[in-house]
């Protein structure tokens, strides 16, 4: 103790403290995140002993820039907030800096003093301040704090002496360039800053092979021609199953029969077979040519290609035999296949991350990501992430974004939630949620409040899919196309980014393969070439094009932060609504997919930035009806046959 | 980060993960706070990745003494909580350990195998867990694993394989002694320990000079003749003002005259003059050994003193010729006198704690601190700790409990909310408190909720008082008995630990010096010699004995954490609890001092522990009226000209 503190003292107390600093993730250890453009807004507590002023500073910096420095604004109560805005990608480092002010304490007292005599006195004291200063200070501001500390030394007029201690310009410059003795420093922080759909984005999933439109097995070209309809309903990310070679070992047949069948497809999820591993593309796809082809089809129509990174292999996956140390043995020597006993998943092996061989194994990894980051694909939807170690993740992640800082990860973790967390935490830039299995009123809003208003949004932004190709959840299991209604408008106006399980929701697919025991889908596309009536009467495909429509038009809807509930006296009827500036998006949802509900809604006028005798007019983008509305009150009325919801633009004076 | 990861990975994948231990004070940079033979229960997060198990332990000491380790018990949701009793003063130390149950995750899974050769197989992987754990035991232990492994790997009767697995003997010492490879730890974590007049403690104030009952000046031999009173009344610290020698050069006369008139005695806040400074004892008081028999002497009546540390010197203190350095200079070369412009305090010198001489100072004050401690005082008020720097208290406190873990510190520090929890959190064990300003009924639940229920409860524990020779608060200034009665009331049963400066408080001394211009008492007895009429007629002397008495029989009172606030439907009714097991106070004041109250209590029975429709009785400790009640509803009515407040003692049954 007397050693850390002689050391610390040198030859002056510093005394000055910085406690609690915002945003901070785990005391600093992980980053936490920003899209280009969006603010860094940093609070802290600070101050020193008795009645000394501090200052108080932020200095931040693209990594291996050079800091800028800010002064922070006191908001009283020891409390100090700046901001700063990350203009570019990358990850980014700030700290706070506090010592004690002591040019500004001087100046408060001597404003307070009465007596001529020891106002001159003083005087002398905050000339030798300003001296101080002017010694680290070099031009026209060295020239005006010389001049400033001789007035203060020298002057008799005691008028005069006010007059320059009342030099707020000469002050200020005074205080920035004080000696900072006595100061410290907060703990290092950063924040990793990504492009914008890492935030805001609109995902649609569908499987390659099921695009001809009939049995025939489906390739990228046929994926392309779908593209103009994908990017008509206005997605803006195209996230396809693993395209890689299927294993024809121990491949699993229709609705998931342990044997297949000759002509049944397989998983593409059991990966690799004697045509290829994690960076070949399955033959009946096309080539690699074709698939930068498809890269750059995407990309005109202003969407990208995600791909899926699934760490597993089939078991005629070229690593079984080339690296068989990557998999872990059973007791008599064959390699253990994935289980979650008594269920035995025989066509798929698990990776042994803690194999002796793990460095060799982990670059493999890394390079399977780098191959398509190559190929072009800067967006990846990693399956099951929560089965594999943390470090690696971390470890990958920052490889990854070393080379290519635009890279967007989403973690397919449905796990416990601090698992979710932990693994957003590390660098994953989108996280599925819980809202697949979120269909109350008081749930969602439980849910969601957490999402937009927890610590954790500093570094979890989440991802909501209705859907899913393994989730038909048991909400949707035979329910009415309404009820698919519902969950697209929920998902499309809660969460900035969202996603689905695309020709499924927009068929309002419902039929489980074991209605209530599984979420598996009847005769599932996982296992089979699917045909997809997408233009059959009572689709979803208007509505989806009308909110992702909303979604591009209506900056509220592209950030989280802002989501607000308001009450209503139905526990049918959910509303809610997002804010950016002046864009106010209100929306009230019916959740009973079969009856008309209605009631009425106590808006927070607060949150939506409305004073409360201003009136307003609500405009539902969905049905083009408009509303003059007033004060708290209002009343709602949804009836599901015709539509689920209002999605309101709102409109003030 | 390849660096780091390979580093820690060495061959596995460390993957356990440790997040939010609490009790954590700023990420362990400061201790949590208890007294001898209260409990710290340890809560965190602790996962691995997927579906592995993890194991928890809970590590602790007193420092310096080998460890003790106890499992954590799994609440779900990946938390976990162990608890360990401080049985001896001094600092503690506690750290989590988590690491991957391999045993339990096979046995978890083993139970799960429903085809017999695949039980079989998995049987031989758990023989290789169990045979590593054995590995790491020694005698019986070691015998139960060998034999159980030889069981795992050899038997061919699946029967006799299930029983095996189903040992939960032998299983509880194969997870204790499994390796913990892959393991991690938590940041080592600190508890002080304190002795219980730290958490529950009744502070009795008074000027020694005052107690011949006339306007002699009074001795330490007049102050022991007070002592059979004062422990009459139930306190067990008696906190005497400065003691010293009191400057002769610039003293102050009545009232904070500027000038002292012949015979006027000072603030013994002036400290030291040509007869010494801060380890001499001022000479009408006595000699250094009639101090060490007031210490006893207050020892055999179950209490002690406690001394006040003000570290400022009168013009003429010894130290202010001896070590000029000490003090910081004004321009003119004259010492910098206490200011607060354009109050000037002339007859006080303030101490310069960043001066170039800085560890001779602030070895000479540690030292006087040494020499009371040594004199038998371990106890000391400290005067103003926030005028002075943080670093030089965390040292000073702990140089002197490295000496004495038995001695308590309270800080007068009546400042900001975040300077008093930094001294909080540097050591002190208690804090006085807004608690003097705080009179209605929801600044009053407001506040007590924060004291007893915010993370500051782990470092700051409160020390209440109604007023102190500086205060007279505006509340109290002409106000009648009863408002006295209603403060000490709160003050004795919100806060386990309360101090009254006491002649005041007993005869409800009310006379402002500038009514409601500042909280000086009129002829304040920091300047003078008061006569106290402590038998005048209507003085607080049995309620204040009836409080103290009811103090020490309730165990509820002794702490603050259990408080829990009960609505009323009346603004001037309050109603609050604390409950230590089976023994529960209730306590409802009136606080409007002039008007008779009444109205329902809205019992919160959870927080009493009282199921819902269980007679309960209440017996009012005040009063011995006593009352049978039911439910949650109750009526109260309270008459100031009777009794402030029942305090009622809860008979459950």
């Amino acid at each position: 103790m007397n050693d850390r503190l002689a050391g610390a003292l040198v030859e002056t107390a510093p005394d000055a403290v910085i406690e609690n600093v915002k945003p901070q993730v785990d005391g600093g250890r992980f980053a936490a995140k920003r899209v280009v453009g969006e603010s860094v807004v940093v609070t802290c507590d600070a101050f020193a002993h008795g009645h000394e002023k501090v200052a108080c500073v932020l200095r931040y910096r693209p990594r291996a820039q050079g800091w800028s420095e800010i002064p922070m604004e006191f908001l009283g109560n020891d409390r100090w907030r700046a901001a700063f805005v990350v203009d570019t990608i990358g990850p980014w480092d700030y700290v706070v800096q506090c010592w004690p002010d002591h040019v500004e304490s001087w100046r408060e007292s001597f404003a307070r003093r009465i007596d001529r005599d020891d106002a001159m006195l003083a005087a002398r004291t905050g000339a030798q301040l300003v001296a101080a200063s002017a010694a680290n200070a070099s031009g026209s501001e060295r020239e005006i704090l010389t001049r400033l500390a001789s007035i203060l030394a020298d002057e008799r007029d005691i008028g005069k002496l006010r007059a320059a201690a009342a030099d707020e310009t000469a002050f200020a410059i005074a205080r920035r360039r004080a000696p900072r003795e006595g100061g410290c420093e907060s703990a290092a922080l950063s924040v990793t800053v990504e492009r914008e759909r890492a935030r805001f984005s609109t995902w649609y999933e569908l499987f390659p092979r099921s695009t001809t439109g009939d049995s025939r097995h489906g390739s990228f070209a046929d994926l392309e021609e779908r593209f103009d309809a994908i990017a008509a309903m206005g997605f803006d990310v195209v996230y396809l199953p693993p395209i890689h070679p299927i294993g024809h070992e121990k491949r699993k047949g229709r609705n998931n029969a342990t044997t297949a069948q000759p002509g049944d497809v397989g998983s593409p999820w059991a990966i690799g077979s004697a045509e290829g591993g994690h960076t070949a593309i399955h033959r009946e796809l096309g080539s690699a040519s074709d698939f930068r082809h498809l890269v750059r089809s995407a990309k005109l129509r202003g969407m990208e290609i995600a791909l899926d990174i699934a760490f597993q292999c089939a078991p005629d996956h070229p690593w079984v035999r080339e690296h068989p140390d990557w998999f872990a043995k059973r007791p008599d020597g064959t390699i253990q296949y994935a289980e979650n006993p008594p269920k035995k998943y025989q066509d798929i092996y698990p990776i042994d991350f803690s194999s002796k061989d793990w460095r060799a194994l982990w670059q493999a990894l890394r390079d399977v990501v780098a191959h398509w980051m190559r190929e072009g694909v800067e967006i990846f939807r990693v399956d099951n992430p929560h089965t594999k170690p943390f470090p690696f993740w971390e470890w990958l992640i920052g490889e990854i974004r070393a080379e290519n800082p635009r890279v967007i990860f989403l973690s397919e973790a449905f796990t416990r939630p601090r698992v979710m967390h932990r693994l957003a935490k590390l660098g994953f830039s989108q996280s599925y949620t819980y809202f697949t299995w979120r269909v109350g009123k008081d749930e969602l809003t439980e849910y969601f409040t957490e999402l937009s208003a927890d610590e954790s949004r500093e570094y979890f932004r989440p991802n909501c899919w209705p859907n899913t190709p393994d989730i038909l959840p048991y909400h949707l299991q035979n329910a009415p196309l309404s009820a698919f209604r519902v969950r697209a408008v929920l998902a499309a106006t809660l969460a900035a980014s969202y996603g689905m399980y695309g020709p499924a929701l927009e068929l309002g697919e419902n039929r489980p393969r074991d209605p209530g025991e599984t979420e598996e889908y009847l005769d599932s596309e996982k296992y089979e070439i699917k045909r997809w009536d997408l233009n059959r009467a009572g689709n979803l495909r208007p509505l989806i094009t009308r909110l992702n429509h909303i979604r591009k038009e209506h900056a509220a809807l592209q950030s989280d932060w802002s989501l607000a509930f308001h009450p209503t006296d139905n526990a049918q009827l959910l509303c809610y609504s997002k804010r950016a500036g002046g864009d106010r998006v209100l929306v009230a949802v019916n959740l009973d997919a079969s009856n008309v509900q209605s009631g009425w809604v106590t808006l927070d006028l607060a949150s939506l930035g409305i004073p409360a005798d201003m009136p307003f007019t609500v405009k539902d983008e969905l049905s083009d009806a408009a509303y003059p509305w007033r004060g708290t009150r209002n009343f709602v009325m949804l009836d599901p046959a015709k539509a689920p919801a209002h999605v309101f633009s709102v409109h003030v004076g």
